[in-house]
């Protein structure tokens, strides 16, 4: 008897279940409706990217950014939007870097370059040296003193094969970041980088680059993925060639900044908060449409079309718009620091800042017990083709929130054309696709509505 | 003990398929491998846009593009390469069209159109007529005579609602498909119709209009989406309007042409022929990069990939470009007519005509059993983006071979960006990411490859 009740039990259960993911499913396709036909996000991405342009870091234009999102958010219709202040390193990158390869006929070879950010400019009449091409690390190591004197070039291709474009990312993105350092420990006066991008044109791709340990602060600059073939080239050739670049970049006094945050209050339980959020600040270079523009008009788009709906969640949403990840964190940190300081409930944040692109799935950082239950709604999302839940982090901003138990998820959009045009010039905002955009913002909208409705 | 024996054959029958598709998957990453390394598809690609250009049936284009594939499948490793006779409409543009709308005030606001494919042509002088908007046929038929001596314009935006483009396409495509006939019958002069597009710009989108019974063959044009929607707000003022437009399009004779085929032959069992295909025509306005270059290149790169692994298929591998599918499909036409009259055994058709965008699955027209083998190989696709096998037709070239009881499917890739230029000038080899287009030809190889060693 206690068997059959417990069958009728779960059968029980499973139909009310299925009448709840029924109703799930009309919910988020009300979502996806009001957002397909009638997004902000397209318009507020244009303006963020042609109204103001590049917001590096402690920028006039990041000030801009700031005001302006803050305006969005409450356009959109939340209920409260406020700054949290953070100070961020004002780095700057002056003129317009130089440089070119001297060749044995006396003619030059112009390189398209451009200093990587946090680098140290090159002396204002810059830098002259011998090039040497070098792989990875190890090679550099075995090396050794050979490197002397000269300019390393570090010349490691995006690996073609890795389907997810973020792991070629992944392996090759050391020499940016740490080749500098490696390069100077063995008395190397300068680095060249080959350009971080998946496709071969004349594009250099900036980022960061950091200097650790003790060893010497050396220029560090990239060159575009069609100069790197080249000069592979003519040195495969056994040519000694010689280079010359001049940067102007410098460090400024920290300025003040701020994340801008807009929430809905929660109807039950306001005090579980759940963030939503991408980047404000961009590179320099670039309009900064898919990293991050795009990630900050779908967290704004979130409020405004769960507003637009009328639904009034029982967790507070917070989208937050994260200042500075591209040069330190501060604005993560910022984030932290508060939630830790008033003791929130932070049960749930959501980052995307993989691009506007056709969005896959996403990433999780949860218990087992959150990712069996977020599973369970995986095919509310099949219609709108997010398919994908990997372990693969979050995001660069809320990944700090691991310490709090926040259960963290990434929007992990298609990702093969996102290296194309990352942290370089052609980061344009004609380089995203309204729907594409906007398919993504569904998929979040969706994501952050259900833990609003059933908690994880 | 016949019980024991059963569970230890199916356990054994398990590890086997685990064993292959161990196996499996290995080749297809060295397919992949090969592919997003050393592809020549994008290069085709390129040499297809820039150096040919549009290539509309009949047009020299076209036969350059015959002459060209030829050879690029000669360099792919093509056992086989023959061309196969079709003779094909020809239709042409003739001049620029033009036209506007004359304004109360004496002014014109020009528009930005182009003749549908098989359209007549206005008068020399063009056609001047007032104006009026239409939704959809319904309401054509209740206005009935009222539209008598007047220009029609079907005004039916693709709904953005639908996630998977073509849903969207097929419901709007019916007025640029038959709208002149069916205004034709209440008296309609002419028709513009808002261009089947999913974003708004400037560039009027073509495609093929049909005329049927025999009602009059009136002059059909396109108008680009920004101009129906700037001429949809003016009639919305109930503003009297005049429009003026003149096209030069005709018909000349048919024009032989052909389909361009290469053919690995398969060791064991060459009577089976699997054939993988896109379309060598385009429209005239266009390079035809995402329609249909890229699922030419694509199928000739399965059969270059294969080659250059050394793999050996157990059944006859034929890429099939075929020619025509824009006006008419004359050539699937002589396609399925070869095949009828050699009884050739076509086991399986594969097309790809949904552009070169990130792959998400294929559709399917196969029978139930076929279905549970191909779904049995889903796990091997998952690495590579696709996910997503459904019944949702197959092709309009291969769809003919049906009546041979051929097994069909159609690569669907990702449809969010298609038809923002779909037979539009904006169908340029820059809108193609040579990423994604390899990764459709990956997917596309590992299905050819599946089917030649396990048949269906």
């Amino acid at each position: 008897m206690k068997r059959v009740f417990l069958s009728v039990m779960l059968i029980l259960d499973a139909i009310c279940q299925g009448h709840a993911q029924q109703a799930d499913s009309l919910m988020i396709r009300k979502i996806s409706d009001e957002l397909m036909a009638n997004a902000g996000c397209y318009e507020n991405l244009r303006y963020l990217c042609k109204e103001i342009g590049p917001r590096l870091s402690g920028s006039v234009n990041a000030q801009k950014a700031v005001e302006a999102t803050a305006r969005m958010l409450k356009e959109a219709g939340a209920d409260t939007v406020y700054l949290q202040p953070c100070k961020v390193p004002h780095w700057v990158r002056g003129e317009k870097e130089t440089g070119y390869i001297s060749l044995a006929n006396g003619n030059r070879y112009e390189l398209h370059l451009c200093a990587l950010g946090n680098s140290v400019a090159t002396p204002s009449d810059g830098i002259t040296a011998s090039v040497i091409e070098i792989k990875d690390f190890k090679e550099l190591d075995e090396l050794g003193e050979k490197v002397k004197g000269k300019i390393v070039f570090f010349n490691h291709p995006m690996s073609p094969l890795f389907i997810n474009t973020f792991e070629a990312y992944r392996e090759s993105g050391i020499y940016r970041g740490r080749g500098a350092t490696r390069a100077a420990k063995y008395g190397a006066i300068a680095v060249l980088v080959r350009s971080l991008a998946s496709n071969i044109d004349d594009y250099p791709h900036t980022g960061s680059t950091f200097y650790y340990d003790s060893f010497p602060k050396i220029p560090a600059a990239a060159i575009s993925t069609k100069d790197a073939e080249w000069l592979s080239a003519q040195l495969k050739k056994r040519m000694q060639l010689t280079a010359y670049f001049k940067t102007n970049c410098r460090s400024l006094p920290d300025e003040q900044s701020y994340n801008v945050i807009g929430e809905i209050r929660g109807t039950d339980l306001p005090e579980q908060i759940i963030t939503v959020g991408g980047h404000l600040d961009s590179w320099d270079l670039a309009e900064g449409a898919q990293d991050d523009g795009a990630g900050v008009v779908q967290s704004i788009e979130v409020i405004r079309t769960l507003k637009a709906i009328g639904i009034k969640p029982r967790r507070t949403i917070r989208t937050v718009l994260f200042m500075n990840e591209e040069m330190g964190g501060k604005g993560s940190d910022a984030y932290l620091a508060s939630a830790k300081q008033k003791k929130e409930q932070l049960i749930f944040a959501l980052e995307t800042d993989g691009g506007g692109f056709t969005p896959r799935g996403f990433t999780l950082e949860v218990t087992e017990e959150q990712r069996s239950k977020i599973l369970q709604w995986k095919p509310l999302f099949l219609p709108y083709g997010v398919y994908d839940f990997s372990d693969d982090g979050s995001g660069a901003d809320i990944g700090k929130l691991k310490e709090l138990g926040t259960a963290l998820a990434g929007l992990s959009p298609d990702s093969q054309r996102y290296f194309d045009l990352h942290h370089a010039a052609t980061d344009t905002f004609e380089a995203v696709s309204k729907r594409e955009l906007q398919l993504g913002a569904v998929n979040i909208a969706a994501f952050v509505w259900l833990v609003s409705e059933y908690g994880l």
